[in-house]
């Protein structure tokens, strides 16, 4: 690992042009990680390009350098690129993909399937995020945080630990936090306020009709809530904003199972589930043509909200656990 | 700060019987610390009772050792009591206050106004809990978190910093969770899923009902919610469920203040203030008989929903900002 990370600082010195990309759908960790070694090869005179093949969205425009991401990867040579938080390459994107002018590619991720396609490969299955990868070879630089690099990479740690919720906050992940805070004078709060604090309108109008759909089954183990087209019209809200709903019904004491109806037709919903880990969510989706993992997944089912209830209920009834 | 320190582990290393207290209402840092304490002292062989004047709330009973906190002092001699995250001595309550079988007393604080009522006083209002006074103490005395003292003091600093959003979240506090994660082998979202995803299903059928409510005033700057006794009745919720429901109208964009009201009787409603910061709302609630601090503060209001509406909203359109 340490050997790993001195191949890095070392190509780092090497080089002037620099190329960072990250997924498509970018999330917290994408953005923030990429935007953080951004700032971080910046403040140490570097010519940076972060590149990212879809937008950003509006709840991560605050980060410094947001900008400045361009969707088109600029014609020019770049001694080395940095691929970030990309289990497969080819989620990289297709303009990165075929994209050719770069002398080495270094490859930063978390994830255990990562594939191995860079020059050099830091994957490190137990860092919590792909920020905290790039702090470890920040540091190891010697680079003190300023507080455009700690206010990327912190968000970075931040949402893919889900405020510091998941089994994944571990050791290191506080400690690259509290060093974070520490070193770029950061307020936890005014980044928070950012991200938790400061919904849409519409978001809260759409929750405060779907949530009185709340439905329970199976004795309470399994809990439901439903938004509908017509939520959709009245409110004015967008089917994205429906992110983070189905965390309503699985909150409760003894739900096991949280399911999101979500109509994306008159007759054809778009339904997801949530396990607190007894069952696993991933084989229930399969029967509806989706997937997921153990603990979140999705499929969708036609017909009338009455007849894809009645299915899916079944197919969860079904389980046993 | 030390010299403190090593005069509260000299203590500890000459009592033997060793007294544990907090306040009134207790939190999760009042618990987490009294109990983290309680399981550091217990685990280095003195004999430790721990005593809260009210109740402990459901939601922290997981916490190991919480079932031997007794509400009534034993009768017997204590050669050390400790005090904890009691900024005012009366908020200890009745019995502790009248409890004159105590050699010595030490005051652990991180409240600006602590009063210095103990033969040694470790106050110190950086500190983002209790919890991580007790920690100081524990590491100075070269003890190893166990998994019952990381549990109770990972809860204390988790709930005084928000899971780690507030302002509080400082390098220390990311510094002791990461600590005590790793010592005591905690899983970070078992620990969440208590506190977190376990809610009532009572509280989430209520919020559901008074969801419906939101409404904006003053350009979208103030947004309010009310829960109604009927609401009550149909749920079979309590009123200390509603607890954090004015964090929804909160959490959006553009508000500034959040009001929560809660009916108590036919034409009395208890009103909730939460400010993000550009307003004092504690200015506000004197207004109606009450009062708290800049951001969270709250009062009473005779009427009819229509009538307290009208008050209260008109306080609130007359602030200027």
């Amino acid at each position: 690992m340490t050997e790993t990370i001195q191949k890095i600082v070392s190509a780092i010195r090497q080089s002037n042009t620099i190329l960072i990309t990250s997924h498509e759908g970018p999330d917290g960790d994408a953005i923030g990680s990429s935007l953080g070694l951004a700032a971080f090869l910046t403040a140490i005179g570097k010519r940076v390009t972060v590149h990212l093949a879809d937008p950003v969205p509006e709840l991560y425009r605050f980060l410094p350098g947001a900008d400045a991401i361009c969707s088109n990867i600029p014609d020019q040579d770049f001694e080395l690129a940095f691929v970030l938080d990309v289990g497969e390459f080819r989620r990289a994107g297709k303009q990165f993909g075929s994209f050719t002018r770069i002398s080495h590619t270094i490859n930063l991720d978390h994830h255990l399937t990562c594939e191995n396609f860079g020059a050099i490969n830091l994957i490190d299955e137990k860092a919590a995020a792909t920020a905290v990868l790039v702090w470890r070879i920040a540091k190891s630089y010697g680079f003190r945080a300023d507080y455009d690099t700690a206010t990327c990479l912190y968000v970075g740690v931040l949402t893919d630990t889900g405020s510091f919720r998941y089994s994944n906050s571990n050791r290191e992940a506080f400690q690259v936090a509290g060093e974070l805070v520490e070193q770029g004078g950061l307020n936890a709060w005014s980044i928070a306020e950012k991200l938790y604090e400061s919904q849409p309108r519409k978001r809260l109008e759409l929750l405060a009709q779907s949530l009185p759909t709340l439905e329970f089954v199976k004795d309470g183990r399994v809990a439901s809530i439903t938004v509908s087209l017509d939520m959709y019209s009245t409110t004015g809200a967008s089917a994205e904003l429906t992110d983070g709903f189905i965390n309503y019904p699985r909150s409760v004491a003894g739900v096991e199972v949280a399911i999101l109806f979500r109509q994306i037709d008159k007759a054809r919903y778009k339904i997801g589930f949530r396990s607190k880990g007894l069952v696993n969510v991933a084989t229930l989706a399969q029967a509806f043509g989706g997937g997921g993992h153990h603990n979140a997944a999705g499929g969708m089912v036609d017909g009338s909200l009455d007849e894809v209830k009645r299915i899916v209920y079944g197919a969860v009834e079904a389980v046993q656990w």
